[in-house]
């Protein structure tokens, strides 16, 4: 029979393993795409046999929808700890929206990047990815609304906010095969700007 | 021997298998991505021979550059049908984003976004994506600069013209997996008020 002290390192191993499938889950999808995230290839990338991650994750789609969960959660944290450096003041605005714009950059990005490309062409992982990307777009729309100050009930504001979450995402996407970041400098400042004058902030 | 008459519709019908091919191609990639855009497969969907495909493109990565540049071809065309047709006045900021914007969608922005997708995981596909994505963007960036009337040599022009053809780009990844055309009409009417005010435009 187990006893309480037997239990305890079983399930930190248990969730270290699964950590473990989840970076490696991430990795897959940014290095080698949807097709290469097998649930075969990121075990053996985890260092974690077949069996064990399928107890962890009985099909591929469970996988990869707990993945992106995980580079969802992995961004909020990102963004909650962001927020709190975002200064007062007339920077703001370009603060908010660097911080926006890194947030769709990286290997986190990439990978949901390809998440996103894989799920076009599976109807399975089309309708799991939907409502996960849908609940991440108003999380992080709303914590750019308060970050700026912004207020919805002035027409624009609604749709200004949405095209800086926009531009981010086409942004991300400007920089998947290049190193594209110092031309995302210019353009975040030139945005920071204009979303100001349509905010009607005086800066 | 062959004589001009015979040679003829035989280069006709040469065309029209490479055309068949590149439809065939920017179909695959469009419906099951770059993994699942082989020669074979593309052959099929095309009704060739598999033979007959390599003898038009002896790579699989020949063909999908060549699908690439099809598409871009199309979009060239499309775009410069449309710019003919945009009007004058106040209305003609937001016609030009909107034009932009929906050149990033569709079956052939779907086609090349996983174009780059897989791009990002195949070097030998990267080096060649490259260049010709620069290409494209540098005509795009042009053509709007013409048609808004812009002067690049005014600080901030060039940056706001550049976060169009982002947010286009953007917006097409946001309408990958759902239509999301009504709330991108939206996003556009404001974003071509920002530009306005942006431009210095009096609209």
């Amino acid at each position: 029979m187990d006893t309480a002290s037997d239990r305890e390192p079983r399930q930190e191993r248990s969730r270290a393993t699964r950590a473990r499938l989840l970076d490696a889950a991430v990795g897959c999808l940014s290095e080698r795409g949807a097709a290469g995230a097998t649930v075969g290839a990121v075990a053996e990338r985890a260092g974690v046999s077949r069996g064990a991650a399928q107890h962890h994750f009985p099909t591929r789609e469970d996988l990869l929808l707990a993945a992106l969960r995980h580079m969802v959660d992995n961004r909020g944290a990102d963004l909650r700890r962001r927020a709190e450096a975002v200064p007062e003041g007339p920077d703001r605005t370009e603060a908010v929206v660097q911080m926006v714009v890194d947030a769709f950059s990286g290997t986190g990005f990439n990978a949901a990047l390809q998440l996103w490309a894989g799920a076009a062409s599976d109807p399975v992982l089309r309708e799991r990815v939907i409502p996960l990307e849908e609940q991440v777009g108003r999380q992080v729309h709303r914590a750019v609304v308060e970050l700026l100050g912004a207020d919805e009930t002035v027409p624009g504001t609604r749709e200004a906010v949405q095209a800086t979450l926009d531009l981010a995402r086409g942004l991300g996407l400007a920089n998947l095969l290049t190193d594209d970041r110092a031309r995302r400098r210019r353009i975040v400042r030139q945005w920071a700007r204009m979303l100001d004058q349509a905010l009607g902030a005086v800066g």
